[in-house]
């Protein structure tokens, strides 16, 4: 594909061609596709204003014209405003984009509608991943879309709905003892022992991650604009990062003036991300404690990767934005209070989003009139434990 | 509203004011919204196009326009082309409409969403109904969305997880002995000693059945024209009919000629309306027998009301459509298949109109090169006791 220059160490800046490859020859770090913007913004984009959802963007993904999409129909969420949380905050303006509107019920079905479809490219045999959850729903119900062979690495206590979820879409699932690094570690022995193509969130996939920045362009498409703030919730954070990729884009179109700023956001009692930028550093360090928390879908300590999570943190400190923990008891109560408020049933993960407007709130963050997005990452229908 | 002129009975054809109302004063009779189809169809429709999902074919709901929506971006669900099926069933065209894909995971957040919004503009203090689970689902998350208590009353056995979301949405849950007909009894008596809306699905509540015409609209936009086929799970039916409605809306608009065959798909274990149709009689009787199937959000016996079954058969005799029974076996069979060969998980009423195609291919109803759209009314994951 013309319009793609290559695939960029984010670390390095070593510069490698577009191939099916997950981190860098030279220092291993994590890889960011680099475009040839130039031809692509003198493209006429009406031509995919046809295609629903992410792919009336294709002109900005690592997808050729004529290849045919892995789609089950995402993207093209509900952006809705919320006035139970602007009299809640006393903001003049909150409003939720719900991701959980997507066919698998989660935001991952972005990335991973992406990857299939760059799996088919790249002519791979079968599509390998670990996960906390989510990203393996949306493998396995891709990959039986695409007809390819799933197998999912998951640590144990991952919640039953999204098991059986995976199962019922055919995947084969292995269950890991340890935190979701340890099924990060497997999953990549396993992709390499086959040539199969990694799917593993984090930073990983190159292909997979540029999936988020279409929440960008829905953003600004149904906002009619950009917002003050974007609050997502973060395990290593490759949707923060590729929704602001996505802006900056947005930017270069000559589309937007300003960025949004950025929010990550982790429960407290996992929060490798959220500790480093508290303590002004410049890098992430691995999560050393326990990661118990409700939100699992995040609970991710960075144990072996802990550089996924310093790129999320760079764009934090780019955008002006910054990290909120968020404690598992304002979780939960703000869980129930937007199923009761507002209709929307997100997940514990998600519900974090929410959690994290009165902490922005209480450390002075926030002005009255500033505008805000929060990201309702996935459902609460896949994980009852946390209610139970 | 000037475009409203009244309801009229389907019965008798008295003509009621509009006005709070579930059955005509003569016959008792279901009632259905006559328009001023010339006003709707001289006023400039792209005004509403801004308005996303259902909305944008507000004028032909009995909203009035300047009235704020109580949307959660219900609508403008998938439409997917399904090789998988064509292959299986050796068919030209079959396609898939999948509602699961909608904020409270089925297609009732249409009807929902209109019947609350009607519900603000009747200024009742409350909202009531009988559910099988969908429905009161739905009802509970537009209910909370509007700032409204509601009231929900299920027959025992409602899966587990429609029961936790409607909790979580803030719903007060009555579990009823027997079956939904009774639930649907109780509700009545409740809605009229309160003086709330019910918003009970059947034919009950004239304003919510169309919001479901909007599933018309969107698959003649997807689609591009009228399918030869439309395969519906149904209970009572109100989805069928008001889809068919929908179309020969849009032929009376001149924008469609012909319009689709509609096929309504019952589980064999409760099939009063099917048993009907295979029997060729003008009006469905009550179910006699056990309605115990995996497809519970379709097991309605029509116990007391079996006029409403009446209006389905009519509505599938004038279309030049036919009535199909599956049985639990099928069901079960296609609703992993499904999962597994194209990435949706639908519950098992839902997998009815996947069940049917191998009916109608048996029966001979099918022609090779007709074209089907079947609708997957809801999400899997609602439901687990039939996969466990």
């Amino acid at each position: 594909m013309k319009k793609l220059k290559g695939l960029k160490c984010v670390s390095c800046g070593h510069v490698h061609a577009i191939e099916m490859i997950y981190e860098c020859e030279h220092c291993r770090g994590s890889l960011d596709i680099i475009y040839d913007y130039e031809s692509i913004f003198t493209e006429n984009v009406s031509d995919h204003i046809s295609e629903g959802g992410i792919w009336r963007h294709r002109s900005l993904l690592p997808i050729a014209a004529n290849t045919e999409a892995v789609s089950l129909g995402e993207g093209n969420t509900p952006l809705l405003r919320s006035t139970a949380l602007e009299v809640e905050f006393d903001q003049a303006e909150i409003l939720i984009k719900n991701e959980a509107v997507n066919p698998t019920l989660s935001f991952k079905d972005r990335p991973l509608a992406v990857a299939l479809t760059v799996a088919k490219q790249f002519g791979v045999e079968g599509v390998v991943t670990a996960s906390t959850g989510n990203t393996g729903v949306a493998a396995a119900a891709y990959a039986a879309r695409a007809g390819l062979p799933c197998r999912i690495y998951v640590p144990k206590g991952t919640p039953k709905e999204k098991l059986i979820m995976m199962e019922m879409y055919g995947a084969k699932i292995e269950l890991i003892e340890g935190t979701f690094s340890d099924a990060y570690l497997v999953s990549g022995q396993e992709a390499k022992k086959n040539g199969w193509f990694n799917l593993t969130s984090t930073f990983l996939n190159p292909y997979a991650i540029e999936g988020d920045k279409t929440l960008a362009y829905e953003i600004y498409e149904q906002y009619g604009g950009v917002p003050d703030w974007i609050i997502i919730p973060i395990g290593a954070g490759p949707l923060l990062v590729s929704c602001y990729k996505g802006f900056r884009e947005l930017q270069l179109a000559g589309k937007v003036a300003k960025l949004p700023r950025m929010v990550g956001v982790q429960a407290a009692n996992c929060a490798p991300t959220v500790q480093a930028f508290e303590k002004k550093l410049k890098e992430v360090e691995p999560w050393g404690y326990s990661n118990q928390t409700v939100a699992s879908g995040i609970a991710d300590p960075l144990t072996t990767y802990p550089q996924d999570g310093t790129r999320t943190l760079t764009t934090i400190y780019q955008s002006e934005g910054c990290g909120i923990a968020v404690s598992d008891e304002s979780i939960m109560h703000y869980q129930k209070w937007l199923a009761q408020k507002e209709g929307i049933f997100a997940e514990p993960s998600s519900a974090t989003a929410i959690a994290a407007i009165e902490v922005m709130k209480e450390k002075g963050f926030l002005q009255n009139g500033d505008s805000i997005v929060t990201v309702v990452t996935g459902h609460g229908l896949k994980d009852l434990k946390s209610i139970r």
